[in-house]
């Protein structure tokens, strides 16, 4: 019976309409849901007005909110709670550790044949990037979809220059395996950067006086069939911001080597570069159904 | 050191980001809001493909929203938080009872003077109310802004209605008492109606078998200066959907006489009727700041 509630029986007739919910998990997500919103309504005593400026926040990242432009998972991102999420679905550690998916994910990227340069001319000090793709006997997993995306040398991500790319996509491509594991492509070197403080979530960052620079990094999916989905990242070692990562996602054991190349020497790709150059290589490990 | 973080140590490191928070209120719900957050995950044990859902979910409430479709108060409407934060602040009895506001409020009425039809020409059996809004100590509130709004005899808001209606505001108006803190229109007779199932907020209805009946009521919120603003509706007795509104809002302070009068009678305007209607009477009292 739903009338005449109080603040301290409200929970309870809240909790109680979801009685009827036939999922048992969602029934049991939406308890929890109301159990600690309701809690945390109580303990802070939220004003009306306070209620009014929650509701104003969530509208407004809903208005700046696109396929390109992610504020919900930035507003996950910068609470920690992406993090969180990873770290409950994969805490072991036999496989490449995940982190967070970021906000800048894109559904609409290109496919691009190994080898192929990804950057989209965006201009930028070469980066060769090799991986190896192995499940948890070491052996390679042939045929795996490879997401990997990343940001240019100021640190800006294709979605946030749309004007001056025209909106065509850059730094980013789906690639596929070869037989042996690998994929390997050619992009620029991308750089240490500010989480877009242009919205909503920049008020939080900004009134809590909080960083919002997150080290470099490059970005990977994998899809393989037989295979758990892996979202990560790697950093570069020795960055100034990989101790204090805006959205908490930063792990020593995807630190990898990005090694600085001179003028002269030869690419992977065994042209002879004649500007300075930085390689990457590192070995994925992905976990099958079984290995869980 | 936000770096390496696991399950149970990235509370205590998100929180610590917010020690910064130059504003105690802010730093404070900030805190508290990420550690029943995170709390509610781990609890849950909250899946990746979850936090999707989550995502995506709130990108569609986004993706709905609009000055006239607030999908974020209907969501807060439905987990009981909207009415949970009146009571936590309202839990007073000397004044009119408050309750929620409701999606349905816009900032875009129009101003109508005592006495005037507000129904829009919307067909529906004729209604006359008559408020009078007073202080604690019984002495009238000149000047008060009322705002009124309610659905039609079909249980449709205005907003509901736009194709139907050219956009044209109806059943909603913004009024101003007089010297005896009086105020009077004449509408239609609302009715009990469901609340908009058609967005985001419809699946967790439909999902949890929730009955999305809200009782038949008339919305007010009253500003007038130097006194405390009250949100708050008047409900009809005998309603089927009194003790079971989905808004959790109904309350028995709140029940009006909704008087049933037969063509031939006069109504407070002194028009002899030629078809049944309905009047209504009710006072309104304010608290003022000292009221406490
Ligand atoms: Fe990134
Ligand atoms: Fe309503």
């Amino acid at each position: 019976m739903s009338i005449d509630l109080t603040e301290e029986t409200i929970t309870a007739a809240v909790l109680q309409t979801f009685d009827g919910c036939a999922d048992e998990r969602m029934r049991n997500i939406f308890k929890a849901l109301v159990q600690h919103l309701h809690d945390f309504t109580r303990e802070v005593r939220l004003t009306g007005e306070e209620w009014f400026t929650a509701v104003d926040f969530l509208e407004r990242v809903g208005r700046i909110s696109s396929p390109t432009r992610q504020e919900f998972v930035l507003l996950s991102d910068i609470l920690g709670l992406s993090v969180l999420v990873d770290q409950i679905n994969h805490g072991n550690g036999s496989a490449t550790d995940s982190t967070l998916l970021g906000p800048f994910f894109v559904e609409g990227r290109p496919r691009a044949r190994n080898g192929a340069d990804i950057s989209g001319d965006v201009p930028g000090m070469p980066l060769f990037f090799t991986g190896t793709v192995i499940n948890s006997q070491g052996e390679p997993v042939a045929g795996a979809a490879v997401d990997t995306w990343h940001s240019d040398g100021d640190g800006y991500y294709d979605v946030q220059q749309a004007d001056k790319l025209h909106g065509e996509p850059a730094m980013r491509a789906l690639l596929t395996t070869d037989d042996d594991g690998r994929f390997w492509y050619r992009s620029i070197v991308p750089r240490y950067y500010p989480v877009p403080t242009d919205g909503p979530c920049g008020e939080i960052l900004r009134a809590a006086d909080r960083s919002p620079m997150r080290p470099e990094h490059i970005h990977f999916w994998f899809h393989a069939e037989n295979h758990v989905p892996l979202v990560t990242m790697l950093f570069r070692a020795d960055d100034p911001y990989l101790e204090r990562d805006a959205v908490f996602g930063a792990k020593r054991s995807l630190v990898a080597d990005f090694v600085q190349h001179e003028a002269g020497e030869k690419a992977p790709d065994g042209t002879v570069m004649t500007e300075p150059f930085q390689t990457v290589e590192w070995t994925f490990v992905l976990l099958t159904a079984e290995d869980g």
